[in-house]
């Protein structure tokens, strides 16, 4: 990526939800030290960033997320599927990182079928890897974009375990949104089973560990100084609200209109 | 709550998205060692739980959320709220959990409307503390529904700040939802205000205060003995599909069918 196309996909991303205005707010008063004052503790070594990384194997690492959907859920799997290998070939801070704490994740939040656990999953590790925005590195929130519109766009499954638990052909589907219940449901829908079926669940599985083998992908790719930036799409910036691309998908012909800025 | 109650929700919490036939499978497989192998390389003493807590100050989360807003946003601010003043009283695994990699939190994930970060950084502070129902304990699960359906019947924010940053009048909304792009949708509609407007901000700072605010209740209750879950919906068991509780508020009265268990 050149220095061009870095400078201006940050700029199109401090843009996106807040308005550079409420960054440049932010930016001052930390320099001030007005709003650092209220964060009084400070975090330990681990707020440093980016964390130390090593290249990882996509198939491997979306074989770890298959098996371990059983266990923890699509998106403890994900972040499992990172952690454990850099626990491993790192130790620290991945040892002390609670991966199992995400459990919760599964359903789109406890079942409320808000965003997919495996894309949630994904975000959480490319921005404990690399850092927040307000930490000076913007490819975390970038990767975290890029995963959002791949597992938007992408007929998932894409990923076929050596050792599959379920031998019925599970069909893939492209949800056109990152939420669980709307890739869920279109799933379910095609593939005419139902939400407890093995059938479901092993879907669920293989669309952890597709993701998971994507996030790899990015996270390799930005290691060796390589990566770029898929997603340009800032709802905020084009629509004046914070969505997706699609806004007919469920409003249908009676999109609202957001207030604009009075001139 | 009673041992009787305990055992009803922590049952119709293990039913709620994967059933129990998922889960049988999943303990039985853990027990067997299939997966627990899979998962080499454990956690340190961060995957222990619950982890150590002292009963908080929700009106002192809250303005130390309603500021960090301004610094890390959302679901930042609503986790830094916690678990700054965990630091201070407690000191580790506080001290080493990376809580400002959340701000991708922001905007419902880096702008896309999905979860608001306020209930997706209440949701993780829950699950951090008391722990993966895997692990045996389900208040953190419990709290995590009773967050999500806090935020979406409220009319929001609750909360007002000693030292607004915006002096016009905040206008409260229910969102019916959990999501950012809803929540701040109904928001807008009904102010006037656009999503630069530094009302709007304010707004998403109080709502952010508001829900760090009873996430306190709520961990402080559990704290001594006396939480008792709210909510009680399950979309999986009801509707089977994951999901929210008002179905005709996207798919007006065109609300399909999920396929059901051939019988």
């Amino acid at each position: 990526m050149s220095n061009e196309n870095i400078q201006k996909t940050s700029v199109s991303r401090r843009q996106m939800l807040i308005g550079t205005g409420a960054l440049a707010t932010g930016v001052m008063l930390g320099q001030l030290g007005g709003l650092v004052k209220s964060a009084a503790a400070k975090g330990g070594s681990t707020e440093k960033w980016p964390w130390p990384y090593k290249k990882l194997d996509p198939r491997k690492t979306a074989e770890i997320a298959y098996n371990e959907w059983y266990r923890v859920f699509c998106g403890g799997a994900v972040i499992n599927s990172v952690v454990q290998q850099l626990r491993e070939k790192i130790g620290e801070p991945y040892t002390s990182f609670p991966a199992d704490a995400f459990v919760f994740l599964e359903g789109g939040q406890v079942g409320w079928g808000t965003i997919c656990g495996s894309p949630a999953g994904a975000n959480i590790i490319a921005n404990l890897i690399i850092g927040p925005r307000i930490a000076g590195a913007h490819e975390g929130h970038q990767i975290a974009a890029d995963i959002m519109q791949f597992y938007s766009e992408t007929a998932l499954p894409t990923f076929k375990p050596a050792s599959p638990r379920v031998s019925t052909k599970i069909i893939t589907t492209t949800s056109d949104s990152p939420l669980c219940h709307i890739s869920v449901g279109r799933w379910m829908k095609a593939a005419g089973y139902p939400l407890k079926s093995p059938e479901r669940k092993d879907r669920c599985a293989r669309v952890a560990a597709s993701t998971a083998y994507r996030l790899v992908e990015l996270l390799n790719a930005w290691h060796d100084g390589k990566y770029e930036a898929q997603s340009d799409f800032s709802c905020g910036r084009e629509y004046g609200i914070t969505g997706q691309y699609n806004c007919e998908d469920c409003h249908g012909d009676n999109v609202p209109e957001p207030p604009q800025k009075k001139a």
